[in-house]
């Protein structure tokens, strides 16, 4: 999490401000339902309610001395509170606030990285339906193959990040417990009521069985899918990235003016935001492994998954964000070239549509493979150069003696290529 | 994968003949429906049905000439077939065979994950219910804290495992997709009917937008997956490698009669098949980012993800279909120490009930501050062997002025730690 | 990196004042060459030396029309430099700008690594020899083994942390390039002789072949180096976790007076510090696989590796910087308890020593497998509370038919596990 | 470890014979040293240097039953030499048999991927001096930036992997180390010079201080590094597969004659070998977090490496193996396509000599950023097909009144971009 790669709102979930207030919302949610269950006076309620309230700065100081976050916040309150404060935690452990909060800030995040998806599947959409039929080369292993359309590109992308999306989703749900069970997990001096009541405040669900800590598989999965959601990332920005390369020009980030490519070369418009979305992707990932070190705590709990999601919980939440949003920004203002897509069709003189070519063959009689060697045979000829793959077709009397010259003229059209994208289009968005 | 970590079933799905019996399956399956629809001959799909196979060792011997697996298995089965050969794989890619084999290969393997899971929350759900009420010691970062029972924590990672569960039927749900959508996925050659019928056949749903191949966020996901499961079960067992070391005694692997546990330290009994589920988990998690690697796959297709998917497909799932069972005959079977899970509990002379007596002190109207320092002197001098905690309490008039000699003997017991074991059962398993 | 763990002067090396400060230093002592060899006049290297200068805000004003640092920064400059300025930067990229300050940065960052092992070192020898003959038990699998001593186990991580250092400054040489070779690398605009000047100014040794950018896998080296350090604080780390546990109590962290364990607990005293430890080592290895992954840049470069090192540079150095420190004041202020030791080293009766009763038994003729199967059936009666080991043994038939029971009387005895404690000390400090 | 993926050599190191011979190799060594050291009879040394053998099927027997490996071999080993086979293994533990054998097989295997690396080398150097004056286009971000040659692209690879095998040398030097050591390392039935004699034997050091285990920081160091090569095996992959994209077409891997592309479409030529080493490198990196969560063993050791090792051991090197092997063979049969790289070179009118005239421009007089909005405005209408650079640069009057003319048309040539090709040959080559 650094500030050239923080939007503001994801950033502020991660402050000490944000997480005392949050610590706080608990710690007076507790305090309710115990003065609910009869467990401490209302005033002790009513105290905390009307005069809750923490020093940063004094938090700190104490920290210093105890070494002991909550400790030091709780010492704070308390100087707000007043004496009713000593009813304040009771039966509690530091981890019930820590991994409480730690829920809300991941279901917060979840929520704001949520909305991203939100935004990003929007300018998908309207790409995508946009150039439903803008026909373009599709292109296996970095050749071209055959024809398909930049709206299906788009509606790829579509139908990737709603998965993303219903992931998100699901991974949200596995961190959105709240865990008010005292030491060791064991309710020993607090009413497991106490926990149901504090969770439906907060909208969270109560962890079935916590052990002191809310288990780390949950987290775990979490980050995995933010990586997993990266990795998508990564895969649209490679697409762009390919797109704008100087021999392909199909496709380019929209370049503000003023903006400078290069110090050394002038004319260079680099796909500079596309490959940054790359490095964040990697940046992203690397947070899954130390997430998923972070299960196997000793016994009832160890403190080491804290120092890792100090870090990785801001890092990954906040990084992701404004890679979506950046990604966003990239594909409602993508620059698209449908002409030049168009040459690049054509460009390899119709060799796109030897697999139309070949089922013909095989169709009008000839052995598979039979019509395998005779389109390859025409195919290699042109990709070297010697005259276009039709005229070399029609020029080779093995293939002539099976198809007729003006058959196989018919086979050189995007019509076969163009006659299911409804069918995908309706498939993706529900309507096409 | 190798020998010595694999399961017969789980390695079995991954041989070749597998492989080539799922690819038969497939092109049977497609042209059959090809014939449904009326696209080949009745007769195409009656042969294939009828005399459709193949010889590994034919294939074997033309992919060496031809470098193409998909085409070398397609000669093996045209020798098989005669004539009527050549209306099978029409419009299809060697992709629609390969992803849609792998879907079935995923999906059969999480089906043996997801039995080998229901077998380890069956040996959980056991042990827990037959250690519900016996006490042991809770410890937070290597420390005793406070008690809870053995049974809890066999309910821990019975909700872990729990959860597991649901994790890996999304992630089975997630790679349960059937492509037969030909070059660049635009069915220029192939009606999208024929993949509806293929995926119906093979128990998968029809992939919305494949790109000739199957987007593998799906399968990085599955993999991600399987490396928080393994991630789990690195936790269970490193708890029993703690419970079994010499110092604590609670709990040990059950040692087969004849079993040598050092060729030089004759007495030695070592929780070795924990160890290597701790390794296993490792590797398993190793294999999680080539997978999500593998997402950002060129335009509409690249090959990088096969050499990987070659590799990590058996290796993850056969790694931990091995390690799930070996951690279910390691709870199955471990020798619980009642006994000494008592003498360890109380072997710090009752200094566990320390929260107790805060607790105690601060309603009986100490300030939590007070509370602490009294509690934590007493504690401390305990801990360095100045008489037991109960006796230093006893003994301390700060203490006694609170709270009278009788209600703290009351506080030295474990009704209060076992008293919500039965609420946390009934969360856990829906029943106490 | 997170003010929490962060070391100041290891921070400060990733500011945005040292970055421009570090960028001055090259433009300087590149238009300095570029006037010794006559390229640019003199005047230009004297305008920049002596009024060469930035200013942070206005660099951030700029950066935000034109959208590119150095160019920014180049501009700030010029504004402190005059008309001269247009000589600096001549012939050079953004990239000779950028790639060789990080290489400052990282060898800078190496430095103060260095400087932290060998305090840890320092450390490390003064209780390793403090304890060279404090006897504890030497445990495998967690289980009693054979005994060894104190100093051993420190000793072990002396020679640990001294292949760090090996590997580091291994690591520091990679990354120490610089590179003044402009666009794609070859000089087109800038003579060769600059960058070697440039470089032997600044430290460094050129890059022989520059693609515009220093290559990756220089950088991959150094964080992997740096994962693999992580690693073995990890080890140590927790090597004291175990020692302190309760049932172990063979060492303890500094617990200052002040400060608190628990929220709740007040008796608890935890590893901490060692805890933190562990979670900070995950962090470490985490950016390992990011910097792998920026190597493969597309053709001469792409911009992808800058994301990922504008996040990991300070995030891998700072954290392992804090965290090397850390565990130096860790070993410094460790608690040692001898006396503990001893009890625990003798808390078995004697198995420890199993080992030698084999080998005796051998040696007086028994056949391999009959002292094994002599010496586990003492052992594991022993083990289940049946008598002590050597009076089993003592009372077992077969087994003083080889022995005379002297003899085993002389086989409890630390003497051979001390032998060659000097040895081993001489291989790893030089001196016993 | 697949066989698709595996070479018979680098495979054969990890099979179970290869490792009962390397045991008992060490077996031998350890009985003959102490035979020298009169520690065990000379007959002992004699007996088993003349009768040692093993059985690999006896030895899967009585593993089955007493689960120990080494034990099992040991038993076979015994039933060859006969009653001296009691004096074998005399004060070992099984690991100094394990550990030592790991070393001889990684140090093997580094020395197959020192030979794989030589090739490699040989090939890189041939290609380069082939093309070291073939211009080709310099691309930075996929755009076309400067020229350059094709022979600089090979030495930059050439200088990646002369590094690579500087660092596999250190790789292996970490990992040649021999423990004989005995249980937890102390010697304590077994003489140090033993050790020392052993490693000399077997070509390795004594391990300074091992604890049972050779410690597992060196093992991370290998496969860590093992990790960096694969990724200049993916960069250098990469790279290709970038050049034989159709629209880009400046090389190609040799093509088989009888291969086939794509079963449906014939004229398919795909970079496959690449992207399969693209795969391939994934796969190797991911082993790097495994063997360094390794490092961390509990106290003196515990076994969780062992399961890592016998699955990573043999699929990180035999996979780099196979990949490197690729990868030469790949290099070898390039097909270069000159002509094709000089069409690239000048499609975009003059734009990639953009910086010539920048540098030209500030040369003349005209100020830094004056002169980058006159490149750029000019650069920008070729780019959009408004005329060609050279030509907008000379109907431009405020360049004009620059620079004249003729002094234009200079700086469209590739002299400038060629003139120090030789200078970073002989910096990388050591000649030119």
């Amino acid at each position: 999490m650094i500030p050239r790669y923080s939007r503001p709102e994801m950033a502020a979930l991660w402050s000490p401000e944000t997480r005392y207030q949050i610590w706080l919302e608990i710690e007076t949610a507790a305090t309710e339902a115990m003065a609910e269950l009869g467990i401490v006076p209302e005033e002790a309620a009513k105290a905390v309610r009307e005069r809750g309230g923490f020093d940063v700065a004094r938090i700190d100081e104490v920290e210093r001395e105890v070494r002991h976050d909550v400790i030091a916040f709780l010492t704070s309150l308390a100087e707000h509170v007043g004496p009713e404060a000593r009813f304040v935690h009771q039966g509690l452990t530091s981890s019930d606030v820590l991994d409480t909060c730690l829920a809300v800030q991941l279901t917060r995040a979840a929520d704001l990285l949520l909305a991203d998806l939100d935004g990003l599947l929007d300018a998908l959409r309207r790409r995508a339906f946009e150039h439903k039929m803008t026909p373009c080369i599709g292109r296996s292993h970095g050749i071209h193959a055959e024809p398909t359309t930049f709206g299906l590109k788009m509606a790829q992308a579509y139908a990737e990040f709603s998965r993303a999306r219903t992931r998100l989703e699901a991974a949200r749900a596995d961190v959105a417990t709240c865990a008010i069970s005292g030491a060791v997990g064991t309710f020993a001096n607090i009413d497991p009521q106490v926990e149901e009541r504090v969770a439906q405040k907060l909208g969270l669900t109560p962890e079935p069985i916590s052990t002191q800590v809310i288990p780390r598989d949950r987290h775990a999965m979490f980050f995995a899918t933010l990586g997993v959601i990266a990795s998508s990332v990564e895969r649209l920005a490679t697409e762009i990235r390919h797109l704008q390369r100087t021999e392909v020009g199909e496709a380019e980030e929209y370049f503000a003016s003023g903006q400078k490519g290069s110090s050394a070369m002038p004319h260079k418009r680099n796909p500079v935001l596309t490959e940054n979305l790359t490095g964040l992707a990697r940046v992203v990932r690397g947070y899954v492994t130390p997430a998923m070190e972070d299960v196997a705590l000793w016994h009832e709990r160890d403190i080491s998954h804290s120092s890792v999601e100090r870090m990785i919980g801001p890092d990954a939440t906040v990084t992701l964000d404004f890679a979506l949003t950046r990604l966003t920004g990239v594909i409602d203002g993508l620059v698209v070239y449908p002409e030049r897509m168009r040459q690049n069709l054509e460009a390899t003189g119709g060799l796109v549509y030897s697999q139309q070519v070949l089922l013909a063959l095989t169709k009008a009689g000839a052995a598979r493979d039979d019509a395998y060697r005779m389109v390859q045979r025409n195919a290699m000829r042109a990709w070297h150069g010697e005259g276009g793959f039709k005229d070399n077709l029609l020029a080779d009397a093995e293939v002539t003696a099976v198809l007729p010259p003006e058959m196989i003229d018919d086979l050189f059209s995007l019509d076969h290529h163009l006659a299911h994208v409804d069918t995908i289009f309706a498939r993706v968005f529900g309507e096409a």
